[in-house]
């Protein structure tokens, strides 16, 4: 094909799957290698023992922030009374900076910083480390924040379908200069099963919808305070009511890369962001700090009680 | 214009320049706001002096780890004899983990993630802060790391063009669902300025040469190693050495937005980066510890002997 030229992705490159249940390695190159060093977590095979290290995880919950991450490991330490939530946690990519890990039982949970390249790096070594420790039957959720669309600040939405900057539920990857595009549809029953979850913990205000992902904060979003805005309010208005009509209630930076590159690899996958604000009211992010500390805690407690719930029932 | 339509900046979007030397905020709306809440750096117009904090700063340098940007802003400081380098100092932005800023005499630090998206969101806010700040005649320059092409790992890249993918010296920028193309060439003068100051330190090889910037660590940039791979050795090959007929040396994730947003906002930027491998040679970073910490100092040492020059001569 020509460079530029956009292919969609179909049958012809189904991933390889292996048995039920097991991670989907998309890369037949892999097998070849004697070693494989997961450089942005500062673990390698041939230094790391990957099955004794991870390979009971049932359950990764991936969020922006380190700090976010590692509250969320203590609070589940907690909730499945597997630690004490007060007590330190080792962070497990210690030698990096790039990210941070954790893990408490079959619950790891690791920080992927901000927009699709951050999480696209994070997943791709996280990907090769479940499929390097063997796991199996393993549950993906994104839990972060996100600019609401028509919705309360505070509200939650489980993403049915990450959707482009032009409301199409697709993510363009570039591959040796040409285009691939790639689905970005979410697992239904999961979305429902977390949904269901949030009724019965009735705290708060939970949707399931579109979630539009961007590559930029401001422009990218319609901001009119950003250091760039060539576009009047109006105009800004105008295209977040469409959004909003196309079923749009959130905007954030990571779904699409992070549902294109679960549903190749065979992986559940569901994404809960909280709303920090309505967009429809404004850009500034102005909520007092503990109020806004207590909406990102939302997502938290939405998916520490599905993982609990899930573990009761084995 | 319809949605998906390209539109290429030109004269009708020129910034609001204002004096020689100062910054060029490209946003009527701004002017109106009563406070400018700066999200992602914790700092805010009603809560920090910005003018105190911030207006003597000339020189921004900015690279992907927190880490390596307080150990410049450390090595800074006894460079330009304002402090002890083994002294501890203090993060500005020390209220969020989002990113993490230092400031010795006119230096200002700031780490910014990985890809696109995560420095997007801090050059919007930078530009901001040295707006808010009054700076004047402020040269920003990222320091990083990249993969090398036909050059010997270890090399420092300083970028002439940041291109895409696809060769092109542009950087895509969505705007309402619209792409608008904008230019990703940095100060040639200042480019020739870096590589004078590496002639004269004279401890490592450096080039000028024009960097590749992708979304993607993996697919993105051809490697065989991730966990989605779809094409074959022969065809990375072929696309890493076309990359090398075009005059690209190195590859990275954020020199094109770094240097569209500078040109937009009138600011003089530059970009060096160490090359930790040679693209045509493998994939993975096996090098040692010691060697890729070694290899990290370079750009440091670069830009702290270009600093220093320049505030000899003022």
């Amino acid at each position: 094909m020509a460079p530029g030229t956009v292919k969609k992705e179909g049958q012809q490159e189904a991933p390889h799957s292996g048995e039920a249940g097991c991670i989907h390695l998309s890369n037949p190159h892999l097998g070849k290698m004697k070693e494989d060093i997961l450089y942005h977590f500062d673990l390698g095979t041939n230094t790391h023992d990957f099955p004794a290290l991870f390979g009971d995880v049932k359950f990764v919950c991936v969020g922006g922030s380190p700090w976010r991450m590692k509250a969320f490991t203590q609070y589940i330490a907690g909730e499945l009374n597997l630690g004490d939530p007060k007590e330190d946690i080792t962070n497990i990519c210690a030698g990096t900076d790039r990210y941070a890990m954790y893990k408490v039982g079959p619950v790891l949970a690791i920080s992927h910083g901000m927009g699709i390249p951050s999480i696209s790096i994070m997943l791709h070594e996280l990907i090769k480390l479940l499929y390097h420790s063997k796991c199996t039957d393993v549950t993906v959720i994104r839990i972060g924040t996100s600019g609401g669309i028509g919705i309360d600040p505070g509200s939650v939405v489980i993403t049915s379908q990450s959707v482009s900057p032009c409301f199409k539920p697709e993510f363009e990857q570039i591959v040796l200069g040409k285009t691939v595009i790639r689905s970005t549809e979410l697992d239904k029953d999961l979305a429902q099963e977390l949904a269901q979850c949030s009724e019965e913990i009735n705290e708060f205000n939970t949707v399931i919808g579109r979630t539009m992902c961007t590559l930029d904060f401001y422009e990218g979003q319609a901001r009119l305070d950003g250091a760039i805005c060539s576009y009047t309010e109006e105009e800004k208005m105008q295209y977040l009511k469409a959004a909003y009509e196309a079923g749009i209630r959130n905007i954030e930076m990571e779904s699409s890369v992070f549902a294109a590159m679960c549903n190749i690899s065979g992986l559940r996958a569901a994404v809960v962001c909280v709303t920090l604000l309505n967009r429809l009211n404004g850009d500034q992010i102005s909520s007092p700090h503990d109020v806004l500390v207590e909406y990102q805690q939302r997502p938290q407690k939405l998916v520490g009680y599905f993982i609990k719930k899930r573990m009761s029932q084995v």
